[in-house]
């Protein structure tokens, strides 16, 4: 493939190498900056369009403010591609999202140019007043730059990390990064006000900050800056929200435009003396025609040709959990009118869109926003309906406090829908959802569900939508099915009941949720090693199936529970009973194969699962070294 | 002790009573129901100060309002005492926080009226909008009326739900119980923002809502609104911050005052088609002179003298964890510049008010921000502090996500301290610090320590002090230490070991944290039948001592673990590496006592710790239960 010419880009390895640019190269150098995270992404697959949308804004900041010295935070992270180019990563940026290769976030073991990383939404300006403060008690470093989206800023905790920086005062900066778009079209109040303000203002306008910013700018900028003002906040202005919070505001301002950008900054740079937000208008996938067209299909892209933008997707084998869940609720919702979904900023990625679709009125997006998600659910309940709260793993981490709270507390039947349970490839540690079934299994009142494949899948949310006594939750991995036949209509399992898959005699494994086809393939090898095995699925982390778990402790010399998730999940739970049970007292040769203590560096499912100690191989492993004797003593014994 | 004289309010069972009354009745009902909230409290103990805040309000909501149809949720609950007194529980209003008494939060397991429990911060608003939309989608229940403080709508969850509420658009209300001071005096922007408006703004004067509330309303009132108006939103009309969310915006009006709440709600009711904020602004402790003049004092009160104010405590054996913790944290700040503490608007709940007084541009007071306080700190650390970060186990849970992709994904040096670890008495299940041990000990790169006692406290937190190298939780209980002599300067512990308390022969029990005292009462109990006890303290939940657990596993016939915490905490890390180790094969009598399966009501700690079945005679059962004979065995065996 032919790379992009870039002679102004080529000059430059780090930030440093922009700061000795004219304005007029820098602009040069933004434009070749966007030809290669084209070119790069066209290879590696990614988050294009956010990265395309702060192309200038990225060259603009670096060429202004002294990082790393200065602190330059980027929210969420997956709009990093350009920084990581002018940043000392151009030569590996080809290894964006690939094992081994540079993560798709910002990541602080990756460079200084990354003080702070992200993934997860709404930190940046909590970080950015962190090490405001730490520079006010004497650390070594320089300014705080946040930079964070609209829909991003929409949620409480971005709120919190204003209300605190514009209490403390201090100076620092935050550039909210306003593309009208975050994943999904942008909901809520906070939405339309911003909608509000720029569409009321000329973008070559600029409000004057604190004592006088507007005074030290080029002529063409100073003209609007008066008007802007009243435009803005009204004449006798009661000020805008940030004002309301303690922010000098400077905006809004074309983000494209370097001719805005680099002034303003400079400007900010030079005379501020307590905290800025810098209100930057920018467009999502700009410069990219294909992503410039797209709605949210450019957010995350495959590998595509640079030429036509169209993406070469692999043709699946099966449909994903996803998809399946989102055509699955929609049936169960047309047969249930109580039934409602909610789902905070990722109707697509949770596959709520198909419902949203057909019965938009029982789909809440309540925005970026996992804390209210969660009450908001419970309440939904206690009013009477039977609300589905779709969250990613990772995600849900947001409303722990409020499942305990407002859900399992009060033992109200919210359905949580966790999607990107186990490791979730590409996207890294950040996204894995390690952690669910512990924090969950250890909640009184509550469910705990895990899919086995796709059709599992669809009876546990027939058994979701049937369970009205208290909260339940059905956790499902990132990706394909494994191809099984689908159910006409899910049936209504027992809770707390699982099933033997296949039943043999020396070994069993007691697989909870996805990893079931890695167990049957350990399975496999153990048995053409003559060792004859029982592969059970739990269906249940909570409550155990225990008749099930005692059957398998005393049928078989060995006892493996399998998961994809990390300890003092379903493995310790069927340790707890196994021990209170007395059933440990007389031995029992016990594995609990969990996620292993560290965090697990991006390449794909199975090369993440491979390093976490989960493949077949590993599993049958662990069988060969709980039955603690050689192969052939069980070839011995069958035979006989 | 006498009882008030309160002739209204005998009259007064549920609130239908009230809609019967003149609005001269109402006010002296509301008069009566202050002097019965004083008494009641005065024999109970309780939260008095914000309770007598809301008299008037309370009064006033259930008279205009159609509750409990209509559905009335009090953020926090802590103020609900009047609510309970016209809700049909006048006749149990003094066996508040008492064992199998009445909760001193709103919860919906006691009564009809308390249609969304609480205690935690900032959850009304998302379950006001949640029984607002089921009432859209044809579920039987009125309006939803939500009364949050000025402290908890400050919350980042407080403005997700505002911002959803608005968006939605559909009638709901919240009260804005604004008495300028929640637990501690309110930080942060948003409450100079409030301050702000009604400084500004006679509190007679009421703005108009919508098509014209204003017009409804008694002359006196009328007059001012327009004026109001201009005053809160400046004369062009930005508007406040609640309709840049959406929300019509009423007030402020005096929260005490019938003549004004009566008129304001019942025009409200009449005439909102979509959410509408009332700013009220009340007196924290209104109406009792004691209360009033106390700053945080009355916030939550033992039992008192109600003609003197004067509390009767009991005198403390030993000082309380949490003051050793700040007296502590305070020493070892002295020592170490780089060391700093962030609260999340509990600095006297924390004991960081210790460190604060001395040294305030060192304590971080972020407001009702358990998320912001936690990535804050994340980047105090990454700036190069040693930010100690003291967050109550229940309200840590807020800050989950933060803990995980903030603060253990890029292993940064942030010292959690979790008071309020375990069982906490009168404050009851929603308060009580269940399960940090399990959600901490399962993310890599964390360190998690409990303190056995006071002494053990001060060591470790010298040893988070010194602790440089990724994550490190310490989690103490609410309530008095043991009586311990207290070390002059705290030892650094070696991470990971755990130490032997008493060295016994047959049963080794291994305890985690400050149930150390009951493990020894236990082992006491079983050396007096004569089996021979080895009592450990485990110190550290990760690292695992897994010398110290193997060596106990080793040379005992049995081996108990004791925590203050869920299953998937402490005694899962043991029975994991039990299993992994392969020692599990061999036979080994192993029970893992934790807090049960259930939510335990409020009672004395001892009492909830006896429903939890962790009393000394529980654990020495266990223990006797584990060796599986008789005693007698065991005297016939040592004297052998």
């Amino acid at each position: 493939m032919t790379r992009p010419i870039t002679p102004v880009l080529d000059t430059v390895q780090y930030p440093a190498d922009l700061r000795r640019l004219s304005d007029a190269d820098l602009a040069r150098c933004a434009d070749e900056v966007r030809a290669e995270t084209i070119s790069a992404v066209s290879e590696t697959g990614g988050h294009l369009g956010s990265s395309l949308g702060v192309v200038e804004l990225t060259v603009a900041i670096h060429a202004v403010f002294n990082t790393p010295y200065d602190k330059l935070i980027w929210d969420v992270g997956h709009q990093c591609y350009p920084h990581k180019i002018v940043t000392g990563r151009r030569p590996r940026i080809r290894t964006l999202r690939q094992k081994g290769g540079l993560s798709g976030f910002t990541k602080r073991a990756e460079s200084d140019y990354d003080p702070f990383g992200a993934a997860h939404s709404s930190t940046s300006i909590s970080a950015a007043l962190g090490f405001t403060m730490a520079r006010e008690l004497g650390e070594a470093t320089g300014d705080a730059i946040a930079v964070i989206g609209d829909g991003s800023i929409s949620a409480g905790m971005a709120y919190e990390a204003l209300n605190n920086a514009g209490s403390e005062g201090r100076r620092l900066f935050v550039i909210l990064n306003d593309n009208e778009m975050s994943i999904a079209p942008p909901v809520g109040a906070m939405s339309k006000y911003l909608s509000g303000l720029y569409e009321n203002t000329p973008l070559h306008a600029l409000k004057d900050i604190a004592d006088g910013v507007a005074r030290n700018l080029p002529a063409p900028l100073r003209a609007g800056a008066e008007r802007a003002r009243e435009l803005v906040t009204g004449a006798h202005g009661s000020g805008t929200l940030f004002e309301h919070m303690g922010f000098d505001y400077i905006g809004p301002i074309d983000g494209h435009d370097m001719d805005q950008l680099l002034p303003v900054l400079r400007a900010a740079k030079a005379r501020a003396t307590g905290p800025v937000l810098i209100h930057c208008v920018t467009v999502k996938g700009k410069g990219y025609a294909p992503a410039e067209g797209a709605d949210d299909c450019y957010h995350g892209v495959a590998k595509f040709d640079p030429k036509t933008g169209v993406q070469t997707k692999s043709k699946p084998n099966a449909p994903s959990y996803t998809a399946v869940f989102g055509t699955t609720l929609l049936a169960e919702a047309e047969r249930d009118s109580r039934i409602v979904a909610v789902t905070a900023a990722m109707p697509g990625g949770t596959g709520l869109n198909v419902m949203q679709k057909a019965m938009p009125a029982r789909v809440f997006d309540v925005g970026i926003a996992e804390q209210h998600a969660v009450t908001f659910s419970a309440a939904l309940a206690a009013g009477g309906l039977k609300p589905f709260c779709a969250i990613y793993s990772s995600f849900l981490q947001r409303g722990y406090d409020q499942i305990v709270h407002d859900v399992a507390l009060q033992n109200l039947p919210v359905r949580f829908c966790i999607d990107r349970a186990g490791l979730v490839g590409a996207d890294g540690p950040t996204h894995a959802g390690a952690f669910d079934i512990g924090y969950l299994a250890a909640l009184p009142n509550m469910t705990v569900m895990a899919a086995a494949d796709e059709a599992e899948l669809v009876h546990m949310m027939a058994t979701m939508a049937a369970h009205d006594d208290g909260p339940i939750a059905l956790r499902y991995p990132r990706g394909e099915g494994v191809g099984v036949a689908l159910p006409e209509r899910g049936d209504v399992l027992e809770i707390g009941k699982g099933r033997i898959v296949k039943t043999g005699s020396n070994l069993a494994i007691l697989s909870f949720g996805a990893h079931l086809s890695e167990v049957l393939d350990a399975a496999a090898e153990l048995e053409a090693k003559g060792i004859s095995v029982t592969v059970a699925d739990a269906r249940f982390a909570k409550p155990l199936d225990i008749g099930l778990i005692d059957r398998l402790a005393e049928e078989h010399q060995a006892l493996i529970t399998v998961e994809q998730g990390a300890v003092g999940g379903f493995g310790a739970m069927v340790l707890h009973h196994l021990a209170a049970s007395g059933r440990l007292d007389r031995g029992l040769a016990i594995r609990t194969l969990t996620l292993p203590d560290t965090f697990i560096d991006q390449a794909s499912p199975a090369d993440m699962y491979a390093e976490a100690g989960l493949t077949a191989g590993d599993i049958a492993g662990a069988g060969l070294s709980a039955l603690g004797v050689a192969t052939v003593d069980f070839e011995t014994k069958n035979r006989a």
